[in-house]
């Protein structure tokens, strides 16, 4: 049968290498984590009272926002190896909502729609697609507009070496609120390894997201979500990066957005040099050339010590020698 | 017999309101312009001397890059009018480049890959495609690797008010060298007016380019470039407009690159409660949810005074009420 992190089951909000792990996977074994939604859960309808409720998740320390499963331990990770997070499935709640916080978001503070500054929550209707499920469903978002649900996990990595990172904000390399729209279904996300197990953790899944996050909430959902993990011995990378069947994409958090995006595209031109085989000079000359590399602004929330999250992203056909 | 401007008539490197027009159109009257490639046409193989030519560009004032037709005077267009300008064709010639300068672009001085501090000039050839001609043609690299040709207008737009734009750096809300991917067939260029007959200038067309012009050059070409314009009286816009078949983009400018992205934004949303009457917390929810947002990052060219350039696009499925 095969494992399962039930939703109720024990939930964090750090990336904490102090944790024992909840479950224990060996190298490709498909398992299956029930996610919560980033605010623990607390919103069940547009009548909720979305101030309190964030005071209420501001409280604590750290505070409940993005509550993540973890750790799980995969056998045979370890210091200095790279995990290779396959994931299969996310199969997101039909109700999911996004949130406009009176105190956040950028435009909170202006005045020509004033609107914006007041709490709002919308509940989002996510309709199963031809799969059955939500996997592959729509967004029903009023009579006349509707669009592709695509699903996508918002916090995700594995513990760093000695630093504790909380689930809100904070990046590094392996693990983050990255907010990426392309850590989702079919893709493959390779993370640097620091402890015995490498130490998962992943929640806050979202039904579906805009480019850069605009308002600080996607569409915000419980889901189940399907993974297995494979180790790569021996093998470091500068950051997180993604590959999917017909692309590699370099993922780099930073502040301002430029820096961001250039250590992306190096950190790409890197891995199509040293992985690839391509000559630097072709790298270069055809990222600049083709109109099929293109620059993701996943995440550009106004937020302090949020860095904002990028991706470089180039076709594999582009890495033939 | 449509109206025509040889690549070998007057060349300019300013968006000059005191220059006197080189072409009279009627509204919505089409006619060609023949636009020369940004280096002025002296590149002709990979054995031409870059840096010899790119001194050679440096010595006028302004430095002779990216050469424009114009002005061309749209009758009917005035001061405190809309121009819509309809790009209807683009044909790029056989035969593009890209170069890398030694003094320019974001790794000329990087110790990782010294070869990207030596001058090269990369040949592209762009083959015809279905049309018979390389509107939609491809762009063989090597015997492996080839890319659909994307043909833009790099540089376009028409005089200001009273300020005068060289046509390499500095950007307005009017004009500008933005290097814009979405500036291409089938899209409507929207443009605010201060002057009788508009005075629109274009040229700098670019075969392909991929986002963020990383290395300072795109596959740049010599083109035909077939337009016409209608004059949208009493009408001005925050910033230059985009409008394609399936969607609406808003270009904006500015350093740091996250500056341009939020003003992008802000003006999308202002088009969308406006233009379409869509309810800002709608406009505001559906950017932040909805996988079908995109920000466009055009044109990140490390230059002084050189903002960078991005676009903010939403369907126009979401524009209805």
């Amino acid at each position: 049968m095969t494992k399962r992190l039930a939703r109720n089951s024990e939930l964090g909000y750090l990336f904490d290498y102090n944790k024992k792990p909840v479950l224990t996977v060996e190298e490709g074994e498909s398992f299956i984590v029930e996610t919560e939604d980033n605010l623990s859960g607390l919103i069940k309808s547009e009548k909720d009272p979305l101030v309190e409720n964030l005071k209420h998740l501001t409280k604590y320390d750290p505070p409940k926002f993005n509550p993540v499963h973890g750790p799980i331990y995969i056998k045979g990770a370890g210091k200095g190896d790279l995990l290779e997070v396959s994931i299969e499935k996310i199969i997101p709640a039909e109700i999911g909502f996004s949130a406009i916080d009176p105190e956040a978001g950028p435009l909170c503070d202006n005045k020509k729609w004033p609107e914006l500054g007041e709490a709002y929550i919308k509940v989002l209707k996510n309709i199963p697609g031809p799969s059955g499920t939500t996997r592959d469903g729509k967004v029903i978002y009023n009579e006349y507009i509707s669009w592709d649900l695509e699903p996508m996990i918002g916090t995700i990595g594995v513990a760093t070496e000695y630093e504790i990172h909380g689930t809100l904000n904070g990046q590094t390399p392996c693990c983050g609120n990255w907010d990426c729209k392309d850590i989702k279904e079919g893709s493959k996300l390779y993370l640097n390894c620091f402890h015995d197990g490498a130490l998962l953790f992943l929640g806050d899944v979202h039904a579906s997201q805009g480019d850069t996050e605009w308002t600080c909430s996607a569409n915000e959902v419980k889901a189940e979500v399907s993974l297995s993990c494979k180790v790569i011995k021996n093998k470091k990378i500068p950051y997180a990066r993604i590959e999917r069947e017909e692309s590699i994409i370099q993922l780099f958090a930073d502040k301002p957005l430029e820096d961001a995006v250039h250590r992306a595209i190096t950190n790409l031109m890197s891995w199509m040099v040293e992985e690839y085989g391509v000559r630097a000079k072709d790298a270069y000359i055809m990222i600049s050339c083709s109109p099929e590399f293109k620059v993701k602004v996943y995440q550009m929330v106004k937020s302090p010590n949020l860095p904002y999250v990028v991706g470089a992203e180039i076709p594999k056909k582009y890495l033939k020698n």
